[in-house]
């Protein structure tokens, strides 16, 4: 039995302490500034998310008690939304040893703004953020890091729905960690890909929005269905997946399985990525979707996604933008307003080369 | 423009006839004796799979005129069910030269009966089988073959959904026939891998029980989604039939894009593997699942695929079945009549190894 704050009382980070309590380890939720109502009506009996109360067993914090969350943890997971990761981060680092075990839900890059995070303006993987940070802090990197991906629904996990997740572990010591979280229905998954796992978990994101986008503007259409062009969209998501995360020194097999394919079906059933492609599909500017989805407190990641991500690949250089065709166009439609006639123009690129 | 004979008037065959015609190749589409009322009415003015008229340029042909659907032809598709593939092929080669270029459609493995095909009980490929069976005719094996994969439901095609299509060249000189093909929304797209293209097409259909079977156990309870799980077997799918085509000398890349992940996606969506696998899910014992669809008219290929498919995995050697847990358990359960809770000690058994 090991003692593991979560911070972040949303969604995800709510949700996977569902299994840690089952393995009976002593669990700790902290909610940031933002989750205070979370936190409160989780108290209450019910977390309003998950629309269930959590374990009896976790202990609920508030955001004003970081500091007591991860008083000698064993493990920390990290459940924040990016825009929200450095703030906590840096709070968090006072209070944790160099070496105790880091597990990262958050997904999505982050823009460097200056200080320990140069150069100003680049674009970083939550990991690469996380070490630059630890190091201004303590002179050296982040010690053992494990960067969470697979196909999770936070709903599903906390029912109990079978569900696989890859831990992209830095340190192979992490492995037994990782296997005590393990129920018979959440199945942690080694792996050593922490950058594939990561890349995978920020980009299938961006990729979602293409089969939102395809069920948008063709789905109305009553005894039509597109399968075959959503395939087709889902088919070269893979296989741009694995090309980025292998120009960045990750694996193409995490593309391929579970963070890469899995998640990305997942995240294209349903979902708010989907979604704010369905209602781009439907003829609403994307800006427009993204602002009409943000006031119903609902935030399309996958905007991010590829707002970012083209910085990221830019910056792999190695002429990778040039062989991701599906990815500039989404990129076109999605941040500049190209027209949708985009994706039929995409279709009519291939075979590239 | 080319003269180009399709052979089997079922779903692909007649659906491929599309963009064929739209690009102006002369196309005659041959019914095999199977087929005869398929040709009967399509005579008439309509399709009755397609529901629609084929396009009016087609020359439909019956099954005893093979040898005019072939004559003087530039290059045939084969779009005949794996079993009749034998006697159909062998009908075909005194009929056309060595070099004709020959696209095949037909998926799914074959069992060698002896003759030509030896050994006798031995799993074949398709291209296999027809290099075998040109050896004997003529001395020498197929000279250029094309195995066509990638996420195709026939009835789009007809109806000018975007749809790609990976032709796995024997030849590079049949890139540009292949491309001839291609119209706005039929994409072909050339790959040199004949190996994995036609394996994945065979082997989507085994995994897309699994789909199945999943929703079956646990679609009918209301609010409850089972993404999670799967999106689990969507993603170890994805990566057992790379192991596999890797195994027979093909690409992982084919399973990764669209002959694999793609082709695993829109197969699991809807039809027949699907809904056999549903079948199975409920509680319907896989023998009476399948028998109770053959008696409407319905041929579950993925059982084939998982029964040819296991001998196959065999021949290949190396340990390979070890690596393949979740075609083991498909295989118990589906051809071998183990119970359900296969599927939850298969998740239990993750991570392998």
């Amino acid at each position: 039995m090991a003692r593991i704050a979560v911070l972040g009382a949303g969604y995800m980070g709510s949700a996977v302490t569902f299994p840690l309590a089952e393995r009976g380890h002593e669990v700790r939720l902290w909610g940031t500034w933002l989750d205070d109502e979370l936190v409160r009506a989780s108290r209450a009996g019910r977390h309003p998310r998950l629309k269930r109360p959590l374990p009896p067993t976790v202990e609920v914090l508030d955001s004003g008690a970081l500091a007591r969350a991860v008083q000698d943890a064993d493990a920390v997971f990290i459940a924040i939304a990016s825009e929200g990761f450095v703030p906590v981060f840096e709070r968090l680092l006072p209070h944790i040893g160099p070496d105790t075990p880091l597990f990262c839900l958050t997904k999505g890059f982050i823009r460097a703004e200056g200080g320990a995070l140069e150069p100003a303006g680049g674009i970083l993987r939550v990991s690469e953020a996380a070490s630059l940070l630890c190091t201004r802090a303590r002179g050296r990197p982040v010690g053992r890091w494990a960067a969470i991906g697979g196909p999770v629904k936070a709903v599903e996990l906390a029912d109990g729905i079978p569900t696989g997740s890859v831990y992209g572990l830095s340190d192979p010591s992490m492995a037994e960690l990782a296997a005590s979280f393990r129920t018979p229905t959440y199945r942690t998954i080694p792996s050593a890909d922490v950058t594939g796992v990561e890349l995978c978990a920020a980009l299938k994101n961006a990729y979602a929005i293409a089969l939102g986008i395809c069920d948008g503007m063709y789905g109305p259409q009553p005894g039509r269905f597109y399968d075959n062009a959503k395939a087709f969209l889902l088919g070269a998501s893979v296989l741009e997946m694995g090309a980025i995360v292998e120009a960045a020194g990750g694996s193409r097999e995490s593309a391929a399985g579970l963070p890469g394919a899995g998640d990305l079906y997942v995240t294209a059933q349903s979902g708010r990525n989907r979604k704010f492609g369905e209602l781009i599909g439907s003829g609403i500017p994307a800006g427009e979707a993204y602002s009409r989805m943000n006031a119903a407190g609902e935030i399309a990641e996958g905007y991010h996604a590829l707002l970012h991500g083209r910085d990221y690949i830019g910056q792999l250089g190695g002429g990778l933008p040039d062989r991701l065709p599906l990815f500039r166009t989404l990129h076109a439609m999605v941040c500049r307003g190209e027209s949708l006639t985009g994706l039929q123009r995409l279709f009519e690129s291939y075979p590239q080369g």
